[in-house]
């Protein structure tokens, strides 16, 4: 991620100032502007969202126009203090940050100098781009980090299971197709098919497609009884993965000079074999 | 919690008498007034929820107001029994348990003094308050700490994960407002999107809403596998955490004779903290 | 259970003989017998859900006349033979397997001395009592022992879980009820809302009753993100329930004579601290 | 599986480089064909699934029928080296996958030899017997044999677990029956009630059968909180499972030199087989 450059503190130029502020979150001032960011991004969210709502569109065709403007100024000012403030611009400009930053304003822009596409469905589309602004609030999640370290650990397994779960889908909803389709309208083609083999094994059940013959309904049943059962695979990896994770976190290597014995408890003074003094400061973390 | 206050026996007055009744369940009076107490609330709340089925309101109309009559009274009289004998008639009064004790007995005394607002709508919600004496039940669940505990341990990446799954659900739901609002009239707005994403990706799949355009059940089909892996991240944290703690549970209960330091290995043989030799016999198991 | 009565084997007498057949397995005659009952019960099952069907009902209707009464014959007879062979008559007539076994004959009787009753409804229902003779399959099942003693471990927490649900359904459904049934007809009354609010808690979703107005779907929203959260809850208890069943099942309680290490693995000869020889046969299990 | 067949590699003759190029895939020609296989079968399985799409294949007809006859004789040309380049020809032919292999071009031969068959049902069912090949996909994942052996370690439990869902399902399918089919179409025979407790059990809740009973929607809400509760079951086997086969991967490598044994613990000093002193220092980690 982002470092300190390691420069002496008083020699600090405005240049550097910003970057503390922008960049970094251990002052006051760094704080404050991480704070007002997310407020600033949260309302632009909304603000979004409440423009997709046809009465309050109309209703508050002005105002929400306004503040259209505002965000649109207040993310290009921000973006381009962060190319000004950074060592490497260009880095920064095609890092993923930067990306997500330059793809939240491009939009306001396309509408601000082709106003007459405004009515296209077109822009209509592009303007939703905005809501990619939604992951810079990644950015603020300390914990995430965890999160995402035991996902991708088991990240392997869970692609194998996802693309088990297609293939078994794909059957499936070939042979629903099969028994179905001359007696109903929802089972149409094999992509339909698959689809519902979907609804179904995930246990969502949507109920817009549903059997009517005797034997779908029973090739039906089973489907249920398997996404019902099988969920408890990427379940259990990731259960395993993680009391794994949090054994690794509770080990530690220390060694006894003495005995030579191990796995002594992260608190442990004296090994708890011979009594001999261990390092006080662990090796680990 | 309420502590006992630690005076001999013989000199306990009434106020203490109704204190040990009331509010303890170690004496026989104590746990028959519990027990009564379980029973009251649980028949009031089956009289709220009669009130609210119209056929059998119009039929015991008579019974059912002398009824709220009656609770009224008796919670009145316990409320007031409370603040009579605990210490700190305030400190009670501003505890959890105090105010959800006054909640549950205010809207019967609006109704009560303002006859003529009964027919209001605004009151009928008002009355509703008095479901908040269901988390009166919640003092009688003694196993229901351990599990509070377990929730609270990994609460930090509950929320997390909670806060990612509404990201994910304006984005999915912004995504298929796209793709659906001109061919799909369950798809009118974006907040209504959301709305059907988190129906789909917790697996509820109520099917009021359902995607009609192909991309739109691609993306569906995306959102529903997704759902069904990613429920495997909080039940793993879930998992991990339990197993850390009966793990915890689990461990010698052996106490340092030198340093009065617990918590060592079950094969330990010295003290981890100062050297002392343990006894060679675990105490527990 | 059911435990050999150490009579020497050449003494065995007819009744010995027929008890062995019946409740024992583990010789060539128990097996078959346990495997024709299997077999006998299954068929039952079916016949009982085809005579539901009606249009298989009315064609075969001969049949299944004459299979009931088939049907009804052998289990009287087997119900006899078991009563005859147990030393305790009694005991085993009040036993869970006993009145079970009674109860699945009992029906049957009923319709067959009172003809003219047999197309009355209350009798009809009175016939699917029989299903009750699923449960005598559970009898076959050893595996199910160790599941069972499982959930029993965790019963209690579960128990708090459902309580805490079925806590949560009321608050919610009450909530729900205030909200919606001014514009809803799906919402009438507090019982229909909490019915509504475990269809969607449990994520089954029918769709049948759906919230209509804004917060109406906010808060349904949060109920369902809660129900997809806290099925973390069950399924935790239950993976360290199991975890810990495993590691008790792993462990190995033999004491090195030499040294006092314990936790050798169960497959060890020599102890891992000092290579003292262990006690061969282990102590436990 | 496949094993080599230890000839020195100067004598290989063109059988055994097609066998290399077919069955391996540690050189450059066998990957580069394994990767055109997958390639080629995911082609054919898009082709048949729009196939079944009626626009798609009216518009693409020609192009369709070219392509059918191009993976037909792609399919067979493999099929035939394989049979060509193995030791025993019959005992591949017999192999799982080679059967699916031939299973995967009959269909194609059936239609071409009888072209007026190609409008019947029949066949049309028969040609969806080539969705057979999505199995072939199976062979390339080499992470599946983990988790088919974590799946197969528990599978006597999780069968257990099916069964006593399939008679849990049946006795409330036979209870609903009997308390809804008066009043609801949807529960005209045991079997509807029967799918209709599994949908609701496994949480699926498509909506199309629901109770309208005020005595059915009490049991079907005890149906959807049991079947939120018992999904605990199989998450919990699993969980505890691979937690178990993710210790047993720690374990200490390290080979005793006396006796050979393996599979020590990893604070192990002596084998706990034989009492030789182990290494100190573990070989792995």
């Amino acid at each position: 991620m982002l470092q300190d450059h390691n420069i002496p503190e008083e020699q600090y130029t405005l240049r550097r100032k910003i970057y503390i502020i922008i960049f970094q979150s251990n002052t006051g001032a760094g704080r404050a502007f991480d704070i007002s960011l997310i407020i600033i991004i949260l309302l632009n969210i909304i603000l979004l969202i409440l423009e997709s709502v046809e009465p309050i569109a109309i209703a508050f065709d002005k105002i929400f126009n306004i503040l259209d403007y505002f965000f649109m100024v207040v993310f290009t000012i921000e973006y381009l203090l962060r190319l000004y403030c950074v060592r490497e611009a260009k880095r920064y400009a095609k890092s993923f940050y930067g990306v997500i930053d330059l793809l939240a304003i491009i939009p306001s822009y396309a509408e601000f100098f082709l106003p007459n596409w405004h009515m296209l469905m077109v822009i209509r589309s592009f303007r939703l781009l905005r809501v990619f602004r939604i992951f810079r609030m990644v950015r603020f999640l300390d914990e995430s980090r965890y999160m995402l370290l035991s996902l991708l650990r088991s990240f392997n397994k869970i692609l194998v299971f996802l693309f088990f779960i297609i293939l078994l889908t794909v059957f499936l909803g070939s042979v629903m197709y099969v028994l179905e389709y001359e007696h109903n309208p929802g089972f149409h083609s094999i992509p339909q098919s698959i689809y519902w083999a979907i609804v179904t094994i995930t246990t969502v059940g949507y109920g817009d497609v549903a059997p009517m013959t005797a034997l779908g309904k029973i090739i039906a049943s089973f489907i249920m009884i398997l996404g019902y059962a099988i969920i408890a695979v990427p379940t259990g990896i990731m259960s395993a993965s993680l009391v794994r994770q949090y054994k690794d976190m509770d080990n530690d290597d220390r060694v006894c000079e003495n005995c030579d014995n191990k796995n002594h408890a992260e608190d442990a003074l004296f090994c708890k074999n011979c009594g001999e003094a261990l390092d006080t400061k662990p090796a680990k973390k």
